[in-house]
């Protein structure tokens, strides 16, 4: 689980599909005597798109590491016209958590990075109200209140995105963060703001949604992970999953039951981003496994 | 499962939530000779609703069956204000199926039919199309063909309703029947038509939701059993489910993973209504256990 | 969920089934100016039994708290054969967490308690390491570290009996403590201590069941908990739940899937328990809703 | 899903992992013409083990079908020791169903051959009782019914061959066939028996598991679809899954909850086998997806 032991690239990766790309790939890495510890890869035929995550190791690979992404470049990504990424799990991650009033998904996944589950750093936590400071100090991480107005809003995201800066932040956990972020925000992130919404989207949509899915009778609530982008809950969904629940439930109890629901598939989606496995295409994303 | 053996009254019903109301329905069974063999309560709290199904064995029973109602009715449900339903099992239900071109809904209604699983009878099979009638001669079952077209509709939904009053019909399912009903028909039976929607509602409403699954990119797809009113998948919903998927499905593999989820979540909805274990309110159910 | 703001009493009860049980105590409680507040009962027809879990607020019931056992023993228990207990949820119950080296389930426990979803006090933590006491200081819980060795075993469990009677202790979690306890200790608490067990069981009682797992190479890992009696992982189910897995999982990556379910199965466990909607018999619970 | 409009070669194969293999294989297949429809392989890294499935279309594949797997033996298998098995989707496979009173999976296998969900023919369904003969004339294959004792049981397995030669099965499927196997009879169909088991194994092997999972208390029941060999519920699992229950369920209603289970979870193995998508390895199944 954690990599940190390991000093790898890892390299995802889509193009459109054609024959050999694989042998291309793998011949690259091998030939440059890199060891490759992992391979997944995936076609869809009804677009013709290839997707592969390969990862290898870099002891023995002949091209020096900040090299890399340009040999590939030249040699490889334009003529198959490929579209990649290349990353290094040496580089330890740095992930901010903003939370407002409510516990259950921040002491998750404090939990887990306490207990030493993910090759992740978490410097910062910012919240709009005071509430959870002491979980701050519990676990010795800087904690920023940093309450938000329409009227303040723009001032109060500078502030920020001043501390993001200032702690390298690589990308941000809505852990139940009840505000909603600006377009500007979001677009200095793409693909790094992952937010828990508490619905099986696209039901649901907006706010309350466990009084919404009480009003409709249904008889499964769900949670849904995503990457934010500026269309509300609308970003690439990442993680799903649902309770059972049955007409006995009060709006009170499926937020009650909801609560382990939203700090487990928030945590999945958390890990699969700490560990690379996401690739974001079209509003979709392709999970590695 | 199959209470055809015993002779039972089942009481569904629904009241103004006061204390002693259990004592009183259950003291009116006990002291008249009646043997309480199920009861399962649930108190609304928050809308003061009491709900009760009860189910007692009629052989020394001294008020007749044919009376049961009325006594009830001016004994106790008058006084408490109850909406009240009594049914005897005694009195086997009728089934009508309705189908189009796809089979899997079908034939896990009639294998469970086959062997006996459920207290049921099944004289009757329509259709829009002619494709599936070899399984009418596979079951013995009549299979009437009713092709439907937005000019015929009227005419041929006055032939389905003729067919289903000469069979004696009490409700209706909808196994994949691919063709809406109008609200005239609808309206004749009153949560007693049973559909099955292939998502898991309130999403993708209407045509093809695997497709509207494929295009957002969920990671679950669902399917929703739910009785018909006028409303197009807005009925009040039964049970539901839903299924792992992943980015490499196609619609065609969402379709073919469907299938199970479909037929599961559709025959679990139908043998609660034949258990005549489900009680609709306000346009959700109460599913008793 | 929390229900320390209300003032009930709450009978749980089995005996053998007879007319008119309910009516008895539904009138008992009624008669006397209890306000019914839940009401779930079970009726075992193949043995003949009847459990209820019925609750009752107590701020106009004129029998005093601490002579309704005895009213309710001499009036109804001895004359139906009812085995019964009486607990008031005014008495808020002490709960003590055993771990050792793994914090999944203590931070767990711990972030539902410092949330206040529970209705409890955890005023101790045992431990037979001295690794996670930071976990006792970030949450202001005394943390006891009793290492036990095969020589001092006796001694020690001494001593951590000492300590729960002087904190007052009424039940127990094991989480994840990786010690047996004694008979002698487990005949103080009879179901009072609960564990969790990293398997399905009764598949792979004992030791390290995820390598057992991966070994046998079964497609689902599970969690249970259950209440510890004399006999290993042998006591009552109070909670199971599973995980899929697949070829591709080693017995590292086992041990990391299992995490959240022993968590979340433990928390349910708990959760039931504090409750008090668990009734014990012969080895099974009865889980009331 | 039905892959019988493609003329393609699966190859699946495992060999201890060396660097290039991936390139290897992909490069024979692509110098040679054929285009790569599907790949999916897995590195268990534990034991040093290389695992793939790989199809490829023939349609422009330079090397004659008849001579592929001995160009590939020579070529590459030997050299890398690879052990490995070539088959051609244009090879529809055979399957025969057994079965004895239980109608449940059967239909459900029935159903979807029926729908044409399924690239395989049956052509003959084998019983030892004559119960279910009806649905041979339903589906319209020959129902041959050989009752077994104890002491008749040579003959009647010589019986089962010598049909099960005619008809050219290529494998069986035990769709709750309730009668033991000989060993002799086994070893003619290795990994090509599949059997339901009506347990979650290991748990609850041999008879009854039902009434073993009522006694123990269980809070899920489980259904296992396993390859068939020597030892009794042993060999290697395809496909597991599991259904909630509770303290009310009998013994009776487990077994009515647990036909659902059963059929979804075999059909699920079956149509894996005849998607050529199980590669076996020591006692354990690679499935790929």
């Amino acid at each position: 689980m954690n990599n940190n032991e390991h000093n790898t690239a890892i390299l995802r990766m889509h193009c459109p599909d054609q024959a050999g790309i694989i042998t291309v790939i793998t011949g690259f890495i091998n030939e440059n005597g890199g060891n490759i510890v992992y391979l997944d890869q995936y076609v869809d035929r009804n677009n013709g798109i290839f997707y592969m995550r390969i990862e290898w190791e870099l002891d023995n690979f002949i091209i020096p590491k900040e090299k890399i992404s340009d040999y590939f470049n030249t040699l490889y990504a334009q003529r198959y016209n490929m579209s990649f990424h290349i990353s290094f799990t040496e580089r330890v991650q740095r992930m901010a958590i903003f939370v407002s009033k409510m516990s259950h998904c921040i002491y998750d996944l404090l939990a887990r990075y306490t207990a030493g589950e993910w090759d992740v750093e978490i410097p910062l936590i910012i919240s709009n109200h005071p509430d959870l400071s002491v979980i701050g100090q519990q676990f010795n991480i800087p904690f920023e209140v940093i309450p938000i107005t329409k009227e303040n809003k723009a001032e109060q995201e500078a502030k920020e995105f001043e501390l993001l800066e200032r702690y390298n932040i690589d990308f941000i956990v809505l852990a139940r963060y009840m505000q909603v972020l600006s377009e500007d925000f979001i677009a200095r992130y793409p693909n790094r703001i992952i937010n828990i919404h508490h619905s099986f989207l696209p039901a649901f949509i907006g706010a309350k949604p466990y009084h919404q899915a009480y009003e409709r009778g249904v008889k499964l609530i769900g949670a849904t992970s995503h990457y934010v982008t500026a269309e509300l809950d609308a970003g690439p969904i990442i993680e799903q999953d649902i309770a059972r629940i049955s007409h006995k439930d009060s709006p009170a109890e499926l937020v009650h039951k909801g609560r382990d629901l939203e700090k487990i598939v928030l945590s999945r989606a958390v890990e699969k981003h700490i560990q690379r496995k996401i690739l974001t295409y079209k509003n979709k994303t392709i999970i590695f496994n």
